[in-house]
């Protein structure tokens, strides 16, 4: 699968354990995962030892480790269920961060192939991104692809990828409402395509499966978006909703690209979504206010970096979404806690 | 593959013959084009006779018909080529038209299975599309998809379809100069996919395989933008490219949406890529001042019909892209006559 060379030593895999017993996650993976560094982040909510097979090369972090590093400087910023990964990007001294859910197991091609979804996240991240116009034929970098007549050829070159994400099969990444809706709807279609998201395109980054560059966009990546009843559910989050439009901001304001597409992995089943029903669907009613604002939002031109972008988006949702909902003024003390952190923390 | 009712007589299958032996294509999609009304329009430029095969319902248009209808109230539009199927476009009194090139036959999908082109338009032009947040899992109306995790709710209805875009398998839709210098890249990924291309996001539309909603943005389908030297090779041609920026800013403008993906054609060999390459490259030089300008253009928000917008946006390319080129200045008069045209032939 993938085309180009991969230098193992800028790649970090980040697995944040929401469950003792990853055996089975990490045999399923042992192909890819045994030839990379692991950075093994455990849910600071979950008790117990982990269960990790041999043969890994991985450094392990929990609560303690957190709180040694995190210490009292925060109280803004929590690191529980699926936002222990972020102490890991954090951590983090590589170019390239993979992180994938520990429910997920690798999904195999429309030929019955293993996919490699590392590989396909490190191709996608280190070829060019065309986010300025589109290209009807999916990602021109790709194998036997090109751009198709009419593409301007001052566009060509492309820009660098700051985020890859990728998707899922059998269990699709919905919110609990239509899981609960549709509750045999698997996702079976194999959609053999990378696409760049174009410039000032909102869509929903789902954390489930992606790859980033951790040095034009890691601070980015961010645990800001926490609602009060939050669980250990996807489909009851929506940290990573919040997340992915401040990377795609960041990306638009820094001419970086967003790739959308391959690589699958296999979702295996989790949770009941009936349950999850009765939970009130505050994450899917604030979706109606989060997507206008962030499809509206423009940095000022000295923002140039994605720590200054930040700090602006902070201001921004401190200005004009906190006054109508408690969980913004949150996100947005949360965002500058977090840079002050990664500064700290990364300059270390 | 549809999962939709087709209403038969609501479509016109609109086909530029650009050659006089019609009968092997006719035949190849005889399946479905025998379901359907057809208008072929011949090259005013091609000398002899049509052969058809028998047990089609059509009209045919040839030279004599285009002068009867337009006669002398423009020197500007020309009917040559590629564009005479603009004529058949005109005379249309359908709800939808598809228009596939005449060297192009059925593809087959990745299962092998014959693609039926004609219902796979429809299907897009007649299921919403989604222009104003981007969703991971792609079209989804497409059966076994749905809105991912974050699609705001208020957003799910989606917007009436416009323009169905779709793609090629075998010979690329690539410039002359990509075909030259890669002559054996042959396109055979197979993307089992449909979405929404962005509001505000532009592309370089190819008219070798299209649908759309003549009642929403017929008129925006127009032969405007033509060079000197050009022939009757897809390679050397703009006008598709020009004609679907138009139909992009079009739709933005009205709320409408451009899908763009299935259904593919498979595209026959026709003409050399070598020798197209010592005419002027001058389709490939205007594109860095085609996709820029369109990309930048607005329009008043008292433009509430396709023919509005096109005459806004004629004005302004006689104003800003005409003094550089006169290649332009023809583009906005062409363009100005075609409302003018449209409206009086549709209102016969």
């Amino acid at each position: 699968m993938s085309q180009i060379s991969i230098n193992h030593d800028e790649v970090d895999i980040v697995i944040g354990a929401l469950q003792l017993d990853l055996k089975s996650f990490m045999e399923e993976w042992r192909p890819v995962f045994s030839l990379f560094h692991l950075i093994i982040v455990k849910d600071p909510d979950l008790k117990g030892e982990l269960e990790i097979p041999a043969g890994f090369n991985f450094d392990l972090y929990t609560k303690s480790d957190i709180d040694g590093v995190v210490g009292s400087s925060s109280n803004a910023i929590s690191f529980s269920g699926y936002s222990c990964r972020y102490f890991g990007y954090l951590m983090s001294r590589k170019k390239y961060i993979i992180s994938i859910d520990d429910d997920c197991i690798p999904a195999r091609d429309s030929a019955g192939n293993f996919v490699d979804a590392v590989s396909q996240h490190i191709t996608n991240l280190s070829t060019p991104a065309t986010p300025f116009f589109f290209n009807t034929l999916y990602d021109p970098f790709c194998k036997g692809a090109d751009f198709v007549r009419g593409y301007p050829f001052s566009l060509r070159s492309g820009v660098d990828c700051g985020l890859s994400c990728g998707l899922w099969l059998n269990l699709a990444d919905l919110d609990a409402p239509t899981q609960a809706l549709k509750p045999e709807l698997r996702n079976t279609r194999y959609v053999d395509a990378v696409l760049t998201v174009p410039a000032r395109t909102m869509m929903p980054v789902s954390g489930i499966n992606i790859g980033f560059n951790r040095e034009l966009v890691g601070p980015a990546l961010l645990p800001a978006f926490r609602l009060a009843k939050e669980g250990n559910l996807r489909w009851e989050t929506v940290e990573d909703i919040w997340t992915g439009m401040c990377v795609k901001v960041v990306c638009d304001q820094l001419r970086l690209g967003v790739k959308s597409g391959l690589p699958y992995v296999w979702r295996k089943e989790r949770g009941d979504a009936i349950e999850s029903l009765k939970k009130e669907w505050e994450g899917v009613k604030l979706m109606e206010d989060v997507v206008p604002f962030f499809q509206s939002l423009r940095l000022s031109t000295s923002a140039a970096t994605a720590e200054d972008c930040l700090s602006e988006i902070a201001a921004v949702v401190k200005e004009q979404l906190a006054p109508a909902n408690p969980v913004f003024a949150r996100a947005a003390e949360t965002m500058v806690e977090w840079v002050k952190l990664w500064k700290r923390v990364q300059t270390q």
